[in-house]
C-alpha cells in the first residue's frame, strides 16, 4: 500500500536485504529497518519491529533465506537447522511464523540443502518471495469474499491491527473494510486501541487515515456500550492461530468482544488467511497462550508533545502487573470465518473445507 | 486511612478550607489540594482532581457549604442558589453530587436561609460535615457486608476505582476485599487498569498496594481471558448511579464485563452506598451518558523516566476519538446490589428495599 505516495510492503526484500517497516514507532516516525542477519531478522520478529501474522510468517521466511547465505557450505544444514529454531523461538502463538519457515525449509530440502548449498540459498529465496507474494493475494482474496458482509452505512467495529502493517500487504481483518471504502460504500470503523500494547491506536488507525476510511478510535472498554446503543453493527477481527474445530487464538480481549457480540446479537467474524490454521491442533485449549513482560501493563509509549518517542508509568512501583497477550474465542462464538477461499462456519466442518480448499489449490 | 502513616480522608475539612488529595498525581506523587472557594471548588470537581461517586457528593457539600461562606448577607439566597447551579453542572452522570448538595441546601434552607445568613453558614458545614460522616460508615457498613461473598483464596476482579479514594474513607467495591485481608482471608484483585483514565493502575493499585493486598494490574482486555482460565472467582464494582430497577451506570466498560462474567458464570456484584440511588430514575436508558474530551483517548498521562508528570500521544494526529466515559449495565447481569444495608437483588425488588431501609433509618 502507499505511504507518503511511495509504494512499501511490510515485509520486503530489497538488495538482498529484509527491509521492514519499524512498526514501534508507528505513527509518530515511519522508518525502514533493514538486515541481511538471519539473528537480527529473530529480534524483529521478538521485539515487534514487525508484528502480525502474515508479516511474521514473511519475515520468518525472509529470515530463513538470510540465513541460507550466511551459512557455511561445509556446515549448511547445521547453520540452517540452528537458525530456524533460533526463528520459531521468537513468538509461540504465532502460527504462520511456522508455515512460514517450513515452506522455506522444504525449498531448501527439495533444492538439495548442503549438498548443493547455492540452488538451495537460491530456492529458499524463491520460496520467501513465493509465500509473501502468495500472502499478499491471500488478503486480497479474503477482502473480496468479505466485502459482501458489510452494509452501506454500518459502524464496524475491530480489534488490534490485522491491516496491511500485519501482513505483506491488503490485510486479513481491514481487507474487506479496505475493499468496501473503495467500492463506496459508506462505513466508519471502531477501533479499539487494543492495550496493552495499543496497535488499534497507533496502526489501524495509521491504515485508516492513510486510506481514508471513517474511522473513531475508542478505549476497549467503550466497545460493548457503543454496540448496545445501536452504533456498531458488525465486529471483524484477524486471527493468530485457528484449531481444527474453528477455535480462534487472537489478541487479548477478542474473546470479550465475542461474547459481549453474541450477548447484543451483533455478527462476529474472524478473517485470515488459510496458513493461519493450525492443522495439527484439535481445539483452544491446547493453543500455548504467551504472557509477556508487565512493563508493558506499567508503561505506555508514545510521543511527547516535544516529538520525542518516550514512556510514561502509569502504575505504581509496588503493583505487579500480568499479560497474556492471546486469548482463545470458541467457534461457537464467532458467525464467520473469512478466508482466501470465502466465507466458512467456524467449525470442524467450515476449518475443513477451508483446507480442502487450500489442499486442492496445491494440487492445481 | 493510612498515607505513609497518617490518616487522612478523601475529602475532609480543616480550618475553613476544603482538603481534597490531588487524584490525577496520584500513585507518582501525594499533594493536598486545598481551597476557600466553590468554584475552586467545582473545577476540582469538573477537571478530577477529586472523583469517585462518594467523594464527589462530599466534595459538592463542603463546595456549598463554601459558598455560604463566600455569600453577602444581601444576596445570599441568589449567590448560594448560583453556587449550586454551578456546583451540579460539573459531572451530569454523579447522583451522588446532586444528593450531597441537596443535603446542605436543605440543611441551608431549614436553618433561614438569607433570613439568618450566620445560621445558615453553620448548618450548611455541619450538613456537610455529616454527610462526609454517613458516608464513611456506610463504606464500612458496605464491607461487613459484602466480606462473606468473598470465599478465601479467591482471585476477585475489579474495574475503575471504587476504593477509599473514591469516597470518603473505605470504599465501595474495595471495602469487602479490605476487610477479606484484615480479616486473614487470602484474596487477590485484579486490577483492570481502565482506560482510558487508568483509574484502576493508579488509583486502586496504590489503594491497594498501601494496604498489603495481594494484586495484579492488567489490560481491561484480559478479564475475560484470565476468568475464563479460572483465575477469577467474582467481579466487584461500584456504581456512579442506580436506577429504579436495578440498572446500573457506573465506569466504561463495566457492561462488558458484565456480560463476560455471566457467560461464564462468576459472580457479579455491585457495591454502593445507598446514597448513589436515583429514586427519580426508572430504568438504565434514562440516564445520560458523559462523552469526554477524545484527548483522553489520544494521550496518556503518567510519570516520565526522570519522573516528571507528562503525557504521550499514541495515535495519528489524523484520527479522531470517541470517549463514551460510562456504561449502563441491566440489573439482570447482577448477581447482587451491596448497600450499607446489606446484600440486595438487582431488581426493582430489591432497590425498593434498599431506599425502604433508608427511609426506615432517616425516620429513626
Amino acid at each position: 500500500m502507499l505511504v507518503d505516495g511511495t509504494p512499501h510492503r511490510t515485509v520486503d526484500w530489497r538488495d538482498g536485504a529484509l527491509v521492514l517497516i519499524d512498526q514501534p514507532v508507528l505513527p509518530h516516525s515511519f522508518r525502514l529497518w533493514t538486515t541481511r542477519d538471519h539473528e537480527q531478522a529473530a529480534e524483529a520478529i521478538s521485539t515487534m519491529v514487525v508484528r502480525g501474522a502474515g508479516a511474521i510468517g514473511a519475515a520468518g521466511a525472509y529470515g530463513l533465506a538470510l540465513a541460507t547465505r550466511q551459512a557455511p557450505d561445509g556446515d549448511f544444514d547445521a547453520y540452517v537447522a540452528q537458525a530456524k529454531h533460533t526463528l520459531a523461538n521468537t513468538r509461540p502463538t504465532a502460527q504462520n511464523l511456522f508455515t512460514g519457515l517450513e515452506h522455506v525449509a522444504a525449498a531448501i530440502a527439495a533444492a538439495g540443502g548442503g549438498e548443493r548449498p547455492d540452488d538451495a540459498r537460491d530456492a529458499a529465496l524463491a520460496a520467501a518471495q513465493a509465500y509473501a507474494d502468495e500472502d499478499a493475494a491471500a488478503c486480497e482474496a479474503i477482502g473480496e469474499h468479505g466485502e459482501p458482509l458489510f452494509q452501506d452505512g454500518w459502524g464496524i467495529s475491530t480489534h488490534c491491527n490485522a491491516g496491511w502493517l500485519a501482513f505483506v500487504d491488503w490485510g486479513s481483518a481491514l481487507s474487506p473494510v479496505f475493499k468496501a471504502h473503495r467500492a463506496g460504500k459508506q462505513v466508519q470503523v471502531f477501533v479499539d486501541e487494543t492495550r496493552p500494547r495499543g496497535q488499534g491506536a497507533r496502526l489501524t488507525a495509521w491504515e485508516l487515515a492513510s486510506e481514508g476510511v471513517p474511522h473513531v478510535v475508542l478505549a476497549d472498554n467503550a466497545f460493548g456500550f457503543l454496540a448496545s446503543r445501536g452504533e456498531i453493527q458488525a465486529v471483524i477481527t484477524g486471527a493468530d492461530r485457528i484449531a481444527r474445530n474453528g477455535d480462534v487464538a487472537n489478541k487479548i480481549g477478542t474473546f470479550g468482544h465475542a461474547v459481549i457480540a453474541r450477548h447484543l446479537g451483533i455478527p462476529f467474524y474472524v478473517a485470515f488467511p488459510s496458513s493461519t490454521i493450525d492443522a495439527a491442533c484439535a481445539g483452544g485449549s491446547e493453543i500455548p497462550i504467551e504472557e509477556r513482560s508487565g512493563d508493558e501493563i506499567a508503561y505506555t509509549w508514545g510521543a511527547a508533545d516535544d516529538g520525542s518517542f518516550t514512556r510514561v508509568r502509569t502504575t505504581p512501583l509496588a503493583s505487579p502487573a500480568r499479560n497474556p497477550a492471546f486469548d482463545v474465542t470458541p467457534g461457537g462464538l464467532i458467525d464467520g470465518l473469512i478466508s482466501e477461499f470465502g466465507v466458512f462456519p467456524a467449525s470442524e466442518d467450515g476449518v475443513g473445507r477451508i483446507l480442502a480448499a487450500r489442499a486442492a489449490k496445491a494440487a492445481d
